[in-house]
């Protein structure tokens, strides 16, 4: 690996690659040569990095060549096609799609919470989905202290982590409503403005595709291959920031007290809980932040050794962008 | 009590209060004569009821007098202050407020879950919060076939539910963001257009004063005083349509088909769930709705015995002024 690196993003255009390229600005990640490539559609735009504009190119493997980390923040057909090839020329895919989650050739990384997986990698390290990481990253203190014993979760997902074209399809919608016009709809199966749409998703079995993927990441970030998680995930009218309403079990008895404090300090988090003074996570507030916010933590006293709470984070930073550029970061720090 | 009966809406220019007079048009409820009243605020105020413009007087004892069946769309104190007055005199307020949910004396009724209660009643009759009612039409034709043994509850409850203010609040900040103005924000804590907000009402100890209100009445209406209820109530920027994901463990087993054919054949349920086909419950679809609409019924596997699915339904009319005409339908059909 050089030194400064040589730095891609594939999937450049899009609404994580947009955010992955702020991320790497703010922070200041080491870069000697930066490229950025995207479909055929997205080649020939410009983006705008560290003051200057970048012409976008085609994704190819000519391109990857001698690419020290590229950050993959396109579908995961791209990133099947391409990862393998900055695998084979010695550089590292660092894949924000679900291409390679669940392979058990390639770790599953969330820095706060398993950053020893990057031991022995092979070229791909795989970020988990929006949810995921933001959970994992409150479940794993809790965990190493108290043992968990079930998890449920529901989810209040934000457009964004749709893509683009819904959070665009959120905003015009709500135009339309404003100007006095029935909202239009065209890449998403229901209106999401003023509406809530537990679906959207493709169908595996009787879970969406979300949950089954929150269920198996979730479980292969913190590994526990058992775990039982109960997961309804829904979409809501927010452009940035997923939320989540949580209830955990415990092997041991936990206090809410405890599990503020230990929370507090734990990586990655920030405790923002005083609903007397309504302070409590919102996807308004967290947008931008790099942090999991966490509230409402309160004994679940309908359960024995049980915990409520509330999170929220920026499902393109710290649920995407942030995470990848932390595992770029830590491959920084420890070459193999 | 006369035929027809004086009927009376108390609150008759708020949010509640206007769907109740669109509900006894809609129901075609029998109407002797017809009274409006509200605070000294609202008096004067004009409402439309069936076809005729209703002067709104202040109310107090004197209008009351008479009245057989008196509708309380308004604040507990109104309703603690009046609703005794109309007993007096012989009628029955029919009341929306929390005031008497919790008094032993007066029946806290769900008409399709709970009508015997009304046997006996005094002259009062509760109705409960806008979560409660939808949650134990559904709830209610489960336990009686498999035995509730716990429910864990996440609301996304729609800004009507707060008030005709915040209703429009959400609806200008609306207007603010799609003419680029920041949104403007009075009587709620939380800008909450584009926002989810944990919070809002005010805390009793660890809970929100819903999640409080939802846990006791529910235990009231289905008579099962020491169920254990987990509940994280959530308001989100919808304007109409209160939804939950639920999570229910039986003392029996059960199957996802039995529940779903056992739930359509429920009164008040309508099942909507064929997620391969993007057919799931949203508020805007229930909106207007008498029904709750429920979906995403499934086995969750992650407990014994247990099932998960998501509603919604209307706050206003089956979450407020639906369950109320239906309770005075009753009256009508079995006189004390």
């Amino acid at each position: 690996m050089q030194d400064p690196p040589v730095v891609a993003v594939v999937g450049a255009t899009g609404a994580a690659g947009g955010t992955l390229l702020r991320v790497l600005e703010d922070r200041i990640f080491p870069i000697g040569d930066f490229r950025a490539f995207a479909s055929a559609r997205g080649a020939g735009t410009l983006v705008r990095f560290r003051d200057h504009d970048v012409v976008v190119a085609e994704v190819d493997e000519a391109g990857l060549d001698g690419a020290d980390i590229v950050f993959f923040a396109a579908g995961a057909a791209t990133s099947r096609r391409f990862a393998p090839v900055v695998a084979r020329r010695g550089g590292v895919a660092v894949d924000k799609s679900s291409a390679y989650r669940m392979d058990p050739e390639v770790p599953l990384v969330v820095p706060e919470v398993n950053a020893a997986a990057l031991t022995g990698h092979q070229g791909i390290v795989a970020n988990p989905n929006c949810v995921t990481i933001p959970l994992t990253v409150v479940l794993a203190p809790l965990h190493a202290r108290y043992g968990l014993r079930h998890v449920t979760v529901a989810t209040y997902q934000a457009a964004s982590g749709g893509g683009r074209a819904l959070a665009a399809e959120l905003a015009s919608q709500e135009r339309d409503d404003a100007y006095g016009r029935p909202p239009r709809r065209e890449v998403y199966p229901h209106v999401l403005h003023g509406n809530v749409v537990p679906g959207g998703w493709p169908m595996v079995g009787d879970d969406t595709e979300e949950e089954s993927k929150v269920i198996a990441e979730v479980r292969r970030v913190l590994d526990l291959a058992a775990l039982p998680i109960a997961v309804t995930t829904v979409r809501v009218p927010v452009a940035v920031g997923h939320s989540a309403a949580v209830w955990i079990e415990f092997d041991q008895p936990i206090a809410a007290d405890d599990a503020r404090q230990l929370l507090d300090d734990s990586p990655g988090v920030l405790v923002v809980d005083d609903p007397a003074t309504q302070q409590y996570p919102t996807p308004r507030a967290v947008a931008g932040s790099d942090e999991v916010h966490v509230g409402r933590i309160r004994a679940d006293v309908s359960r024995e050794n049980a915990l409520a709470l509330f999170l929220s984070a920026d499902n393109l930073r710290k649920g995407a962008a942030t995470n990848a550029v932390q595992v770029a970061e830590l491959l920084l720090e420890r070459p193999l």
